[in-house]
Protein backbone atom coordinates (compact mmCIF):
# COMPACT_ATOMS: atom_id res chain seq x y z
CA UNK A 1 0.00 0.00 0.00
CA UNK A 2 1.11 3.51 -1.07
CA UNK A 3 2.79 5.57 2.04
CA UNK A 4 0.94 9.34 2.00
CA UNK A 5 1.33 12.49 4.61
CA UNK A 6 -1.04 10.83 7.03
CA UNK A 7 0.61 7.59 7.31
CA UNK A 8 3.74 9.07 9.26
CA UNK A 9 2.72 9.86 13.16
CA UNK A 10 4.01 13.60 14.63
CA UNK A 11 6.29 12.15 17.46
CA UNK A 12 7.16 8.68 16.54
CA UNK A 13 11.14 7.88 15.68
CA UNK A 14 12.54 5.64 13.38
CA UNK A 15 15.94 4.25 12.50
CA UNK A 16 16.83 2.96 9.62
CA UNK A 17 19.70 2.24 7.02
CA UNK A 18 23.29 1.52 6.57
CA UNK A 19 25.78 3.63 4.55
CA UNK A 20 29.66 2.32 4.60
CA UNK A 21 31.90 5.23 4.15
CA UNK A 22 35.44 3.85 3.00
CA UNK A 23 38.74 5.75 2.09
CA UNK A 24 37.99 4.88 -1.68
CA UNK A 25 34.05 6.80 -1.66
CA UNK A 26 35.45 9.54 0.53
CA UNK A 27 38.35 10.65 -1.62
CA UNK A 28 35.57 10.22 -4.83
CA UNK A 29 33.15 12.23 -3.55
CA UNK A 30 35.49 14.49 -2.58
CA UNK A 31 37.65 14.85 -5.50
CA UNK A 32 34.11 15.85 -7.60
CA UNK A 33 32.67 18.09 -5.05
CA UNK A 34 35.40 18.76 -1.97
CA UNK A 35 38.72 19.02 -2.76
CA UNK A 36 40.15 19.82 0.17
CA UNK A 37 43.52 18.04 1.74
CA UNK A 38 41.75 16.47 4.40
CA UNK A 39 39.02 14.91 2.30
CA UNK A 40 41.01 14.21 -0.54
CA UNK A 41 44.87 13.51 0.21
CA UNK A 42 45.21 10.57 3.56
CA UNK A 43 48.93 11.92 3.89
CA UNK A 44 48.11 15.60 3.85
CA UNK A 45 45.25 14.52 5.95
CA UNK A 46 47.01 12.72 8.67
CA UNK A 47 49.07 16.21 9.43
CA UNK A 48 46.09 18.16 9.28
CA UNK A 49 43.08 19.52 11.42
CA UNK A 50 41.07 16.08 11.98
CA UNK A 51 44.66 13.79 12.46
CA UNK A 52 43.88 11.81 9.08
CA UNK A 53 41.33 11.60 6.24
CA UNK A 54 37.52 12.44 6.86
CA UNK A 55 34.79 12.86 4.73
CA UNK A 56 33.61 15.71 3.32
CA UNK A 57 30.27 16.58 5.17
CA UNK A 58 28.10 17.08 1.80
CA UNK A 59 29.09 13.49 1.55
CA UNK A 60 27.80 12.62 4.99
CA UNK A 61 24.64 14.97 4.00
CA UNK A 62 24.52 13.16 0.69
CA UNK A 63 24.69 10.16 2.45
CA UNK A 64 21.80 10.53 4.58
CA UNK A 65 19.32 11.60 1.71
CA UNK A 66 20.34 7.94 0.12
CA UNK A 67 19.16 6.51 3.36
CA UNK A 68 16.15 8.47 3.71
CA UNK A 69 14.91 7.97 -0.29
CA UNK A 70 15.94 4.05 0.74
CA UNK A 71 14.20 3.68 3.28
CA UNK A 72 11.80 6.42 4.60
CA UNK A 73 10.77 9.19 2.09
CA UNK A 74 7.31 7.42 -0.15
CA UNK A 75 7.90 7.73 -3.58
CA UNK A 76 3.89 7.68 -4.66
CA UNK A 77 4.06 11.02 -2.10
CA UNK A 78 7.21 12.67 -2.63
CA UNK A 79 6.81 16.21 -3.69
CA UNK A 80 10.59 17.17 -2.76
CA UNK A 81 11.68 19.86 -0.20
CA UNK A 82 11.95 23.85 0.41
CA UNK A 83 14.91 23.36 2.48
CA UNK A 84 16.85 22.25 5.71
CA UNK A 85 18.82 23.31 8.62
CA UNK A 86 20.82 23.33 11.65
CA UNK A 87 23.33 20.84 9.89
CA UNK A 88 25.84 20.15 12.93
CA UNK A 89 28.68 18.00 11.68
CA UNK A 90 29.37 17.36 15.42
CA UNK A 91 32.24 14.55 14.72
CA UNK A 92 34.89 13.31 11.79
CA UNK A 93 33.09 10.24 9.75
CA UNK A 94 36.52 8.35 8.37
CA UNK A 95 37.37 5.40 6.71
CA UNK A 96 35.53 2.10 7.54
CA UNK A 97 32.99 4.49 9.71
CA UNK A 98 28.85 2.87 8.95
CA UNK A 99 26.41 5.37 9.71
CA UNK A 100 22.56 4.62 10.07
CA UNK A 101 19.77 7.27 10.52
CA UNK A 102 17.52 8.04 13.21
CA UNK A 103 14.56 10.07 12.47
CA UNK A 104 11.81 11.86 14.61
CA UNK A 105 8.83 13.53 12.76
CA UNK A 106 8.85 16.59 14.73
CA UNK A 107 5.65 18.51 13.05
CA UNK A 108 3.23 17.30 10.68
CA UNK A 109 1.03 19.72 9.12
CA UNK A 110 -1.53 20.56 6.39
CA UNK A 111 -0.80 23.39 3.31
CA UNK A 112 -3.16 25.95 4.21
CA UNK A 113 -3.40 26.50 0.40
CA UNK A 114 -3.63 22.85 -1.29
CA UNK A 115 -5.65 20.54 0.21
CA UNK A 116 -3.75 17.40 -0.93
CA UNK A 117 -0.97 18.17 0.44
CA UNK A 118 1.26 18.54 3.41
CA UNK A 119 4.50 18.86 5.24
CA UNK A 120 7.06 16.56 7.59
CA UNK A 121 9.84 18.43 9.87
CA UNK A 122 12.07 15.93 10.64
CA UNK A 123 15.31 15.62 13.08
CA UNK A 124 17.71 13.63 11.58
CA UNK A 125 21.06 12.40 13.53
CA UNK A 126 23.33 10.09 11.48
CA UNK A 127 25.00 7.56 14.12
CA UNK A 128 27.96 5.71 13.93
CA UNK A 129 28.58 2.21 14.81
CA UNK A 130 29.69 3.25 18.10
CA UNK A 131 26.54 5.00 18.99
CA UNK A 132 28.24 8.34 18.41
CA UNK A 133 25.85 11.23 16.52
CA UNK A 134 27.98 12.28 14.08
CA UNK A 135 25.42 14.90 11.99
CA UNK A 136 22.20 16.40 13.28
CA UNK A 137 20.05 18.33 10.58
CA UNK A 138 16.54 19.60 10.36
CA UNK A 139 14.58 18.75 7.32
CA UNK A 140 11.35 19.48 5.53
CA UNK A 141 9.46 17.59 3.59
CA UNK A 142 6.44 17.71 1.24
CA UNK A 143 4.17 14.78 0.84
CA UNK A 144 1.08 14.01 -0.68
CA UNK A 145 -2.20 13.30 1.12
CA UNK A 146 -4.42 10.51 1.15
CA UNK A 147 -6.55 10.58 -2.34
CA UNK A 148 -10.08 10.60 -1.11
CA UNK A 149 -12.32 8.23 -1.90
CA UNK A 150 -16.05 9.90 -2.80
CA UNK B 1 50.90 34.85 -0.63
CA UNK B 2 48.46 32.85 1.97
CA UNK B 3 44.78 33.91 2.85
CA UNK B 4 44.08 33.49 5.94
CA UNK B 5 41.26 34.78 8.26
CA UNK B 6 42.10 38.70 8.39
CA UNK B 7 42.08 38.46 4.69
CA UNK B 8 38.13 38.20 4.77
CA UNK B 9 36.14 41.26 4.76
CA UNK B 10 33.11 41.32 6.70
CA UNK B 11 30.58 43.09 4.60
CA UNK B 12 32.04 42.31 1.60
CA UNK B 13 30.45 40.11 -1.62
CA UNK B 14 32.39 37.96 -3.39
CA UNK B 15 31.16 36.30 -6.89
CA UNK B 16 32.77 33.35 -8.47
CA UNK B 17 32.68 29.90 -10.07
CA UNK B 18 30.78 28.17 -13.09
CA UNK B 19 28.94 25.10 -12.17
CA UNK B 20 27.29 23.15 -15.33
CA UNK B 21 24.39 21.03 -14.84
CA UNK B 22 23.91 18.12 -17.57
CA UNK B 23 21.64 15.37 -17.80
CA UNK B 24 24.43 12.87 -17.07
CA UNK B 25 25.77 14.59 -14.08
CA UNK B 26 22.03 15.50 -12.38
CA UNK B 27 21.16 11.35 -12.77
CA UNK B 28 25.06 10.70 -12.04
CA UNK B 29 24.74 12.58 -8.71
CA UNK B 30 21.08 11.34 -8.21
CA UNK B 31 21.60 7.56 -8.67
CA UNK B 32 24.18 7.52 -5.87
CA UNK B 33 22.40 9.75 -3.19
CA UNK B 34 18.71 10.67 -4.22
CA UNK B 35 17.07 8.65 -6.39
CA UNK B 36 13.59 9.80 -6.30
CA UNK B 37 12.09 9.35 -9.85
CA UNK B 38 12.21 13.04 -10.59
CA UNK B 39 16.47 13.09 -10.27
CA UNK B 40 16.80 10.09 -12.17
CA UNK B 41 14.00 9.15 -14.88
CA UNK B 42 13.37 12.11 -17.82
CA UNK B 43 10.34 10.14 -18.68
CA UNK B 44 8.70 9.64 -14.77
CA UNK B 45 10.04 13.46 -14.12
CA UNK B 46 8.06 15.19 -16.77
CA UNK B 47 4.75 13.87 -15.74
CA UNK B 48 6.41 14.89 -11.84
CA UNK B 49 6.21 17.82 -9.63
CA UNK B 50 8.41 19.57 -11.52
CA UNK B 51 7.49 18.74 -15.07
CA UNK B 52 10.52 17.58 -15.88
CA UNK B 53 14.29 16.24 -14.76
CA UNK B 54 15.98 18.36 -11.99
CA UNK B 55 19.10 18.09 -9.89
CA UNK B 56 18.68 16.88 -6.23
CA UNK B 57 19.08 19.90 -3.56
CA UNK B 58 21.88 17.84 -2.44
CA UNK B 59 23.73 18.14 -6.02
CA UNK B 60 22.79 22.00 -6.31
CA UNK B 61 24.74 22.01 -2.33
CA UNK B 62 28.14 20.10 -2.99
CA UNK B 63 28.35 22.04 -6.61
CA UNK B 64 28.04 24.97 -4.15
CA UNK B 65 30.93 23.74 -2.00
CA UNK B 66 32.93 22.81 -5.22
CA UNK B 67 33.19 26.45 -6.33
CA UNK B 68 33.93 27.63 -2.38
CA UNK B 69 36.66 25.22 -2.62
CA UNK B 70 38.13 25.94 -6.26
CA UNK B 71 37.32 30.68 -5.39
CA UNK B 72 36.71 31.13 -2.06
CA UNK B 73 38.08 28.94 1.01
CA UNK B 74 41.76 29.31 1.73
CA UNK B 75 43.68 25.96 1.76
CA UNK B 76 46.52 27.01 4.28
CA UNK B 77 44.12 28.43 6.75
CA UNK B 78 41.02 26.14 6.57
CA UNK B 79 39.75 24.36 9.32
CA UNK B 80 36.50 22.60 8.42
CA UNK B 81 33.36 23.64 9.38
CA UNK B 82 31.28 23.17 12.46
CA UNK B 83 28.20 23.70 10.62
CA UNK B 84 25.25 25.08 8.01
CA UNK B 85 21.64 26.23 8.08
CA UNK B 86 18.60 27.93 6.57
CA UNK B 87 19.30 25.78 2.75
CA UNK B 88 16.41 27.22 0.72
CA UNK B 89 15.99 25.40 -2.26
CA UNK B 90 13.91 28.10 -4.22
CA UNK B 91 13.63 26.93 -7.63
CA UNK B 92 14.46 23.79 -9.73
CA UNK B 93 17.81 23.24 -11.08
CA UNK B 94 17.47 21.80 -14.74
CA UNK B 95 19.66 20.26 -17.21
CA UNK B 96 21.26 22.99 -19.27
CA UNK B 97 21.49 25.26 -16.07
CA UNK B 98 24.90 26.90 -15.36
CA UNK B 99 24.81 28.41 -11.50
CA UNK B 100 27.87 30.74 -9.96
CA UNK B 101 28.27 31.34 -6.37
CA UNK B 102 27.59 34.59 -4.49
CA UNK B 103 28.91 35.31 -1.22
CA UNK B 104 28.72 37.82 1.86
CA UNK B 105 30.73 37.84 4.57
CA UNK B 106 28.06 38.53 7.36
CA UNK B 107 30.30 37.88 10.44
CA UNK B 108 33.70 37.61 11.26
CA UNK B 109 34.69 37.06 14.48
CA UNK B 110 37.63 35.39 16.55
CA UNK B 111 37.86 32.36 18.64
CA UNK B 112 38.30 33.48 22.39
CA UNK B 113 39.42 29.93 23.57
CA UNK B 114 42.34 29.72 20.75
CA UNK B 115 43.99 32.31 19.74
CA UNK B 116 45.07 31.43 16.31
CA UNK B 117 41.95 30.66 14.88
CA UNK B 118 38.57 32.66 14.23
CA UNK B 119 35.23 32.20 11.99
CA UNK B 120 33.69 34.06 9.06
CA UNK B 121 30.04 33.64 8.61
CA UNK B 122 28.77 33.77 5.19
CA UNK B 123 25.38 34.12 3.20
CA UNK B 124 25.58 31.80 -0.13
CA UNK B 125 23.26 32.39 -2.50
CA UNK B 126 23.66 30.31 -5.70
CA UNK B 127 22.38 31.87 -8.94
CA UNK B 128 21.47 30.67 -12.42
CA UNK B 129 22.58 32.15 -16.10
CA UNK B 130 19.20 34.02 -15.72
CA UNK B 131 20.17 35.64 -12.80
CA UNK B 132 17.56 33.74 -10.80
CA UNK B 133 18.67 32.59 -7.34
CA UNK B 134 17.98 28.99 -6.72
CA UNK B 135 19.37 28.25 -3.48
CA UNK B 136 20.45 30.42 -0.57
CA UNK B 137 22.16 28.88 2.68
CA UNK B 138 24.16 30.16 5.62
CA UNK B 139 27.58 28.25 6.22
CA UNK B 140 30.16 28.65 8.67
CA UNK B 141 33.73 28.50 8.60
CA UNK B 142 36.81 27.88 10.57
CA UNK B 143 40.06 30.10 9.58
CA UNK B 144 43.88 30.04 10.66
CA UNK B 145 44.59 33.46 11.56
CA UNK B 146 47.83 35.06 9.83
CA UNK B 147 50.88 33.84 12.14
CA UNK B 148 52.51 36.77 14.20
CA UNK B 149 55.99 37.22 13.23
CA UNK B 150 57.82 37.53 16.19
Amino acid sequence: MATYLEDYAEGETYEFGRYAFTEQNIIAFAREFDPQAFHVDPQAAAAGPFGGLVASGFHTLSAMMRLLVDHFISPEASLGSPGMGEIRWLAPVRPGDVLGARLTVTERRLSRSRPDRGALVQFIEMVNQDGTVVMTAVGTGFYRRRPRED
